[in-house]
């Protein structure tokens, strides 16, 4: 007996800016699980900026996909059928199998979960890989009470939870966002200062957002954002190269910020970072991170669109920064 | 009664490339020190690449130099006529007076040095500024055994010197330069690879030299050479920005890297420094050093030009690339 299931393909590589063209939707038959295998059928899968860079045809720390395939990402899933003795039917996990309805894999590839966090969703945001990175983040260079902090992208999934943990550690945080609904709710959060980078010159908002300059800059964005917290950024700084988001759809690669200079006569460090290298650390995040979600002193948003045929659009709307919080698609109830 | 002292000042700020035009040789009359003083003859004076910035008018991590007066910078002397109970006729000295031939000081401002090194030139060089310069950066790293290092400026004043050090800690080296002449001297003090830049495409210059990659990149140069070292570095490499000759002469500023995104793939980490924060590390330094000196383990070559009127060709040949290791100018025996 098989079942069935849709999935979305990449049809072909996008150059520049992703289109739906470059996405198919495809109905295949999902197998019955053989020994050591479950049949999950998927709840939320997760739409991530990373997964641009994926899509191109270039060797980095994943490798790309490949044309014709299912797309993957992270997926929140129930055991439907389970032929291994660590899943019972019914029970939640978290897999790399997203962009499809339902799956079947080997148990190894399949995290139990506790049930009992709501929403389910937030697996995949705040206390899931956008949250690890949040964290991981604001460990690498060690931030600290008394350190004032600028975050790019700020009411994004990364961005929201960074900007609110750098607060509980006793920061000055100030946040940019791409409009006044952003900005509004980066108040309601506690940022110290937050504004619309799309409202005037960059430079000058970041100054009259941290009037005595910045010593963290948590970047998601690169390119102009890079540019001017540099510019802004006190002696002894430190930038966490996170994403850059405003350079993923580049179709060849753009010179970079013209006043580099600024590393030496400042004395910053940059360091950059990828999550999966931080997998180890992720009992420690989630020690961390659930109880002040569970206490309300932590607060994550979502954006949640609704069947498998709207991901590609979910994931073309993340790039054009149209969600607040969390890009969820919800696959099943 | 008053000494004769000829010294060198800034004429005109210089836009892009300064000219012999930009400075001016002066005849003025140095009086007799007073009480708590010295009067110093220079014997030595040291051009260096970051005094460019200094005649800019631009505040920076040491304030710019004004036009109308004596530049300034490191220079090695001897007491002629004391007053202060600290300094003796006769006694070697190091001073920030240089671009002059005699000038009178406060004692606090004269460092005594052991003139039992020989040459004397080498406090400006292998034992001063450049040198610790060179010390630091490795440190700044943690540089260690088995990390593969490429010195950009490998044969100028610091990079000679760091590149040598790298190898006394177990690494392996490879440096660049611009000349024949230089790559062959790089050969002789035992760098692993070493190749003239001009010679070549930079990228593939870089990965013949370091077929494995880079671990370190021991930046002077700035500009391709920094993009070429991020394209040819391995995972969690570490960036020391320690100068930018290439980019000291724009009149505008120059856009950055197209690659710095590799900083987030690769995990990269770039760390800026100014050797002036080392200063109460310069004993563990000269520690270090000095035997390795001594033993003829570390072998450091000077471009000697005579006469304070020869200055200015001095500092502007010193920006072409023209010396081979440390730039100095002899004022007197």
């Amino acid at each position: 007996m098989t079942h069935k299931s849709r999935e979305i393909r990449l049809a072909s590589r996008p150059t520049g800016w992703p289109t739906p063209e470059n996405f198919a939707l495809a109905e295949v038959d999902v197998p019955e699980p053989r020994d050591g295998e479950a049949l999950v059928e998927n709840l939320f899968m997760s739409v991530d900026p990373y997964m641009r860079g994926r899509m191109n045809d270039v060797k980095s720390y994943v490798p790309p996909f490949a044309v014709g395939a299912a797309l993957e990402g992270g997926a929140v899933g129930r055991v439907v059928v389970s032929r291994a003795k660590e899943l019972a039917e019914g029970d939640l996990i978290l897999s790399m199998k997203g962009w499809r309805e339902r799956f079947v894999a080997p148990a190894g590839e399949l995290m139990r979960l506790d049930p009992s966090v709501v929403p389910r969703s937030a697996w995949l945001g705040v206390l899931g890989v956008t949250g690890l990175t949040a964290w991981a983040g604001l460990e690498l260079v060690d931030v600290k009470a008394g350190d004032r902090v600028f975050v790019s992208a700020a009411a994004g999934a990364t961005g929201s939870i960074a900007g609110q943990l750098a607060k509980q550690r006793g920061c000055f945080v100030a946040g940019s966002a791409g409009s006044a609904e952003k900005v509004a709710w980066l108040r309601e959060l506690g940022f110290d200062a937050a504004f619309n980078y799309k409202d005037g010159e960059l430079v000058a908002q970041l100054r009259s957002a941290a009037p005595e300059g910045i010593d963290v800059y948590f970047d998601n964005v690169g390119g102009a954002h890079f540019e001017a917290a540099l510019t802004v950024m006190r002696n002894h700084g430190r930038v966490i190269a996170c994403g850059a988001i405003s350079r993923y759809n580049d179709a060849a690669p753009e010179p970079g910020p013209r006043n580099l200079a600024l590393v030496i006569s400042k004395r910053l460090t940059i360091k950059g970072f990828i999550v999966t290298d931080w997998m180890q650390r992720r009992g420690d995040f989630v020690k961390a991170v659930l109880p002040l979600l569970a206490s309300g002193k932590l607060r994550a948003r979502e954006t949640v669109v609704e069947g498998i045929e709207r991901a590609p659009s979910a994931f073309l709307e993340l790039l054009r920064g149209e969600n607040v919080g969390k890009m969820i698609v919800k696959l099943a109830g």
